[in-house]
């Protein structure tokens, strides 16, 4: 692991860091906050939206100050693996290939290669975190925007007792049923719909809620909201399942930082209240 | 005026227009960030550093959740004049020319036809800011970062009544005595250098000190420390002068908007003390 940057911030430290990542066959960076003080911390990865690299949230989502003042750790991970020889999508389009892995492994060529976010985010990052950071790995959390709330809930929904706490911003919920998850899914897993059922939180949630409950905001002005995120589907499969979550509706708020900014201390403090 | 995006942010609005400037002869883009509420509200204008333009300081420094709290508007203009036919640094440098406005008034050809920063700033700007907004003109303040805590300090200093109050990120206090300024100085205003005294902060503050307290924040990790910024210059002119200040020296921060946002509440908070 190499240190690429380290900034002080809110009397912790904003870092960036690559390694190799055996997962992806590719150098992969990602972020870390580490907070003031002696650890171990408890530690929330956030995994960021389509064309996000790690330095999104570190510079946008304000959320050092809080992670300072609770003592978390945050890890930021790329969106995608990244590099020569890496395949993108064949028209350079922003939703599928770099920067879109859709936090799943992929099966079909030439993406099954390197695409398999899934194992490097549930796997190989938190092994090399807890190596390489004072985190107590017993109290860990997940949360993301977009394309990530999409990773962090199906993660947390088939990894419960590692990532025990889950909220999202604007989330993916139904990825199998919209355009967004359709052209990805079809292209990362191939045709048969019945393997997009493990990367799809409503599809999941039907069949193994969790015993935590999930915390999701949603912007009533985010341009996305009718077509690509849906969250009534995934409260109707929840509510059936008897999974617990909390869905807000943030009255004129969009898809941006901005929004995530806006309510990132209220998520902050969900995760590190349950932790 | 147009608006060019305008995005909910904790509760209130942080949005980015345009104008066609008269004083600038050219287009010019500023951020506005409105809290919720009536007003009139108090303003807060902020400089920007070398580079910047009206964006970095609205994604990166974190200020809208103290801003909605307190009740401040927040106004950003861009660094420098833009646009076809505005001169640039002939080698493209990042400390001359475009994103480097110096907020001086240029009287030296190419730069004199578009480089009016200080007029800007300091007339049209507000007057603008004034018709369009619900601000309470007689409740303003000024604050910026490096070469914007240059521009924020020289402009409280000649203009204390106008802008009532002022702080300085890592400001460059003498530019006359150091290589950015120096540069900047010699093009826009030529090699006399009794003209550039009216755009230094350690050299205003012997003449004209203001009845108001100046707070600076410089982080000691700051690679332009030593060579560019050299607060204690600007410490001894203030004291000589009776000038009040309180230069904070932080331990351990560079010259980034992670060491802005650290610190951003505790400006917000002296300006709205104040006003």
């Amino acid at each position: 692991m190499e240190q690429k940057s380290a900034v002080k911030s809110f009397g912790g430290t904003q870092g960036v860091y690559s390694h190799a990542s055996e997962t992806l066959s590719c150098d992969m960076n990602f972020a870390v906050y580490v907070p003031e003080g002696k650890g171990p911390f408890p530690v929330l990865y956030w995994l960021s939206g389509l064309t996000c690299t790690e330095e999104n949230f570190i510079t946008k989502a304000c959320a050092q100050r809080v992670a300072a003042e609770l003592g978390l750790v945050i890890v930021a991970p790329d969106t995608s693996p990244r590099g020569e020889g890496v395949p993108d999508d064949p028209d350079g389009a922003y939703d599928f290939g770099l920067g879109a892995g859709f936090y799943l492994n992929a099966t079909e060529e030439p993406w099954s290669t390197h695409y398999k976010m899934y194992d490097y985010v549930t796997k190989e990052l938190p092994t090399l975190i807890e190596k390489e950071f004072l985190v107590d790995a017993a109290r860990a959390g997940i949360f993301g925007h977009s394309m990530g709330g999409h990773g962090a809930m199906t993660i947390h929904l088939k990894n419960s007792a590692t990532f025990k706490t889950c909220s999202a911003f604007s989330p993916i919920v139904a990825p199998s049923q919209v355009p967004w998850g359709k052209k990805a899914f079809s292209n990362y897993l191939g045709p048969d719909e019945k393997t997009w059922i493990d990367y799809d939180a409503a599809a999941l949630v039907s069949a193994r809620p969790s015993d935590a409950e999930i915390l999701i905001d949603q912007g009533t002005a985010d341009n996305f909201l009718e077509e690509q995120l849906k969250p009534e589907i995934f409260a109707e499969a929840a509510t059936k399942a008897g999974q617990k979550f909390t869905l807000r509706m943030q009255e004129g708020y969009d898809h941006s930082y901005y929004f995530i900014a806006s309510f990132i201390e209220d998520h902050l403090r969900w995760h590190a209240g349950r932790l």
